[in-house]
């Protein structure tokens, strides 16, 4: 169902690799919902025949850029602008890589190579996106900027490794640069913390599965899917959210509340 | 503007006083967005003549009840699903009251039975009200709860005396609550902590305008209004939030992340 | 080992029933470290065999105050005041009783009699202590209020009932209260959030042994015990924590901020 | 006054400067309570002559290390061990500096090389730190390894710049590194989230003084010292504090849960 939430609504949305992707969704959804938007993702992480696809069905134009380049963002930025006709009213942010974890190295052996370029990939690249935004004066008043982030940032999970402490940085970037883009261009930031969700990404990480399988039995009303997050996206895009800003949301069937579940205290009895 | 963004849903909307409340803004713009509901408040509160004209302007009935009361919970909720025909999709619970605060008694020279009465029909009112719905299985799959709160529960304000306690009491009703409506019932339970906002209670409070003041600079987005509070209920009555669950969900203008403000700082150079 | 760290500090200890409290044990290692103190308890709860042997031993005296009575709770300060010779430097507030849950009766399906009774007892007892203390103007410039809490209050766990609101009560109590006492007599209240511990208290919940058991296995260090609690007491009632105020503790080997053990997960692979 | 608390505990503690600095405050108090340790400083940030009149006071030796490099940290682990004569009981990680402020660099216009750098010097070397003790099996069981920290890392305060995000990644590898720590090694690893200080570092920051005076009238207990600081370390270097581990722990005389003072409103009137 559409409601016509976003219309005349102009975005730039980072991130939609495959149908998996929850930037996948919401650039779907954003579609449905009368947003246009240009696609972006790093060079070395697109998929053309797939993002293309994407691209043809929601009308949009896909503009590569390094996330950890500040003249591909500058670029960006402009392009999108220009394209657009106008000035950017929705930013989706959902990047994320961790070196660490690809490798197979350990939270307690981290290769410090691999946590730099894993921090600026998945942490710093907000900023970086921010700070082009706001250099160039690229959002309309009342903008919104989402960033996807996820609870290890709060509490460790094992296996999370590194991308823990990056999405700690980004929640931090989204309080840090919120207060700015609040105060001087009266725009929004926030990081939406979503419930473990099976995208191809999601799946590389170790033991996955039964980390999904353990979400779904904590949550009262279950994981949160890609889907479900697009929608939720949608309503922090749209104009009835204008005074949340600086805020991680958690989308997560109440996962972050539940000290456990009748479910997983059963296992323990 | 509307969108659409409730048709069909039915619901119940407790604390409509007058039209400086959120709970009557809240009514207006579910009206506007497809909702159906009734108006409940307590016998006391409620200002007929004011009532009745928004009842008029939405098709509303309405039903008094007070929230301390099991007895007239219970007759609520089986009159409202009589009337709305059918189970209920959401609620807002918008009640709260000091009598330590209106008879001038200090948080350090408390009254405990004004502290005994204003946690009931303020805290406890949000319990009976569930306790009413869940037993009567009238919530619909996917409903919507939400009370509004302020941040007093988290961060001491001088002036806000026993109702800091009794929110931080609502909220944990939320989250225990929560549980297990998500669990059993597929229904969504989240409190908004919501900006100082300048309703006809709230005046009552002491150096309220200095303190709607000290919020309006702290915050980088300034004050959120009662509309902009009803705007944003709406997203969480949706269809597009089913997943979020047992929070609470500051509404600020980003002052709950601010540790200070370059306006308020400048008072201390 | 003790190292002196309380001599010549004066206190009130409310809760100490049997050896297996938290009471108890920080009676004992109060004594050990050099400070004196009243006992407390309701006479309803005292089991005076046992409470005159921890009396006997610590060289204290014990006054029976219900602490849902104001009149007993003046008297009980004037007295422990006359008794030790002075203002007071410490207090402790162990008490928690929920009648819903001895009852057997569900979240869900509460009595609000037994409700009323469970946060009076619970949760408004400590801001009585606190108004008492502070009226008599009884506690020494850098003395210290501790309550104990559980995270029941951040996070629903089904079986803790309506005791995880009257926790979030009692926590927000101590932050509220803990403004003024800062401010007015430059005393520090707080809250220690513990383990589960398997107190005589605590072996009434429904499931409690599974849940210790879970707790154990979140917990990276393992859960505190009732001994250890009393040591972190201590330091809070110590000089070397001065500027500590207002903050919810927790004091449980780590399992507040786990997300997920391996030791859990591997139950769900 | 002394007691002992630290009698027969070794440690290595970062970032002593001069007699401003909490880590010298520290050094000083954990030498008179019976502790012995390293001194260790990156060699640029090394005022010899000061920092070796601390090493004489105390009876320490100093080792000279860039806490960037995971080569001199390795060198310090062991060289440490050696002349301590046996595994660490605790390490004091007071480390940070942000270029961007240091060059005037707005949080919206950083230069990404300064940001990279103080990172790595801020927020990875408490990482670093960790995993050269881990790997070397240097730590004691029960040890305790603490990190300096500041409230910016959960709320926006303008002038704090990337030292914010930097040390919200901190606070992140607190609780990431404490999970494994904890679970094979048996030591905790907590973060102090000290008042603003007046230390020599702190200083430089723009209109700091104005904070410091702003923080001293919103807390109710007064702005903690460095001194009292060291005081809270050492509370969390003892045995009494065995089971607190993944914690950030204000000590800042109620700051952070205090909205507003009433100091502070009076400004708003």
């Amino acid at each position: 169902m559409a409601y016509n939430l976003l219309k005349g609504k102009k975005g730039i949305i980072f991130g939609a690799l495959d149908a998996n992707s929850i930037a996948w969704k919401t650039a779907e959804r954003v579609h449905e919902e009368g947003g246009t938007f240009v696609l972006t993702n790093a060079p070395i992480a697109m998929r053309m025949g797939q993002i293309n696809e994407l691209a043809e069905k929601t009308g949009s134009q896909i503009i590569p850029a390094d996330a950890t380049s500040t003249e591909d963002l500058d670029k960006l930025v402009s392009q999108a602008m220009e394209i657009l006709g106008g000035k950017i009213d929705f930013v989706l942010h959902s990047i994320g890589m961790s070196i660490n974890v690809r490798k197979g190295r350990h939270y307690t052996d981290e290769n410090y190579e691999f946590t730099h370029k894993g921090w600026d990939v998945s942490a710093l690249s907000f900023h970086r996106v921010m700070q082009s935004l706001f250099k160039a004066d690229a959002m309309n008043e009342w903008g919104s900027i989402v960033a996807l982030t996820y609870m290890a940032a709060q509490r460790s999970f094992p296996d999370y490794n590194d991308m823990a402490d990056n999405k700690a940085y980004l929640e931090s970037v989204a309080r840090s640069f919120g207060y700015f883009f609040g105060k001087e261009k009266k725009v929004r930031v926030n990081t939406i913390s979503q419930s473990p969700t099976p995208t191809t990404a999601g799946q590389g990480v170790k033991g996955f599965d039964g980390f999904i399988s353990y979400a779904e039995q904590m949550s009262p009303l279950g994981n949160a899917t890609a889907l479900e997050c697009a929608d939720y996206t949608l309503t922090l895009f749209s104009d009835l959210t204008k005074k949340v800003t600086m805020q991680n949301l958690f989308h997560d069937g109440g996962f972050s509340n539940t000290g456990v579940s009748q479910e997983v205290m059963e296992k323990f009895v």
